[in-house]
């Protein structure tokens, strides 16, 4: 299939309760970023994850890798450039770069693979007219 | 109808990831932990909060309060006490004690009001079985 | 001490992550979005609670209560209507309203009191620009 | 330097407010199950992680990542086998196998990639007789 290039960009601010005591962003409050980052890129495609709920396409995890490189402190915004690297019949992948914006300073590099599932957890083929309008651009 | 007095004791450890960067237990993730207790204290009736949901009773939260005393922090084992208070057709309260288990110290005191209520969202009456379960210690 | 009158209204879309199997906002969730409304509120009066901790005023719940009145769902825009109704030495209360945007139904009511104090967690004195500030309007 | 082969099992119960509208784990908590298994397994080395960071020494994460297999629901109890793979000067690496309990299905696969810091955040080298306890088995 033809493969997307297109870059999405989106800021979200760290919240008091997604730091612990080390004074940092939880590693694992990351993965619900990078979740926040790749819907809000739908959105601007014209969908929503929502709408595709009620149709009955799920996008399930499969896969995520991060890798952090200096830390997120609370109330700092969050740049979160989210690309779509592959879409195949049933898959979609994502790559992030997340960087503070007061100085540009790289946080992290991610990953993602989603699956397409029906309402069962059985997966299924991506809609025809999600997959080209991922993939087109 | 007639009220309990039963009490029920679990203990849970506070995760690293439970806390903020004041190095405290964040306040929100104190209600996890006593929905954890009462759900817990259900479990020792011999029934499961999974099992009701599958058999279409559905207890949401109505009513919420809690009030710190002392902090809780990383690492810290938690003796959570929990009272059932009041049972009507539709509703249960729980009253509530969290203890520091190594000191002893009240870390925080707290109720709540459950609904009952079917997978539309409708309040329903509480199975006559259960509210007896809950009603009769 | 005089009392505000003040209202602050923000507005936050509910995450997929803070999502629970019954399909609406996890309730320990909305605490942290009720935070989230005080601290923006903050910030609109030109201070942010980053600054406030970095100069040694910490601010811990000491109190927090929230009743449910309807389900907020996963992309949701909730608006968060903040007031603060007592300011004391050492305390700050707040009054929420939190409303589905897209048909203003009310969500929840919630009360909180904050309590002022040290890195030692020791009750100290809101600092007088800061009271008067919360104070004045 | 030598590499350990042990192999550490602990148990966790899917909470509530762990899953999320689909039903299931929401993926990002299984990072805060991990780091659970991880800091149980150092206890029973004899250590807690609540020791290493208030004598000056924190593990924060520079690498994850987790492929899922199956999903996990609310109220299972899940089996998550946790090995060191790899100790180096300030690193320490873990690979994770995590497993329902009621039909020992494999519900993910992960690794993760500790770096030793200092308080102010940079690297430093694991105390040595922690190096020797986490290698020698």
């Amino acid at each position: 299939m033809e493969q997307p290039t297109d870059r999405f960009t989106t800021e979200v601010r760290v919240r008091y309760a997604e730091t612990d005591q080390m004074g940092v962003l939880h590693h694992s409050r990351m993965f619900v970023l990078l979740e926040l980052a790749r819907t809000e890129m739908l959105r601007r495609h014209g969908l929503t994850y929502r709408q595709m709920e009620e149709g009955g396409w799920f996008l399930v995890i499969s896969k995520a890798s991060c890798t952090w490189k200096a830390p997120a402190r609370y109330d700092d915004v969050l740049v979160i450039e989210t690309r779509i690297t592959r879409v195949t019949h049933t898959r979609i992948e994502h790559a992030y770069r997340v960087l503070r914006k007061f100085d540009g300073v790289l946080v992290a590099e991610a990953e993602t693979t989603l699956a397409c599932v029906d309402r069962g957890g059985n997966v299924q083929r991506i809609p025809d007219d999600l997959a080209k309008l991922l993939s087109s651009r």
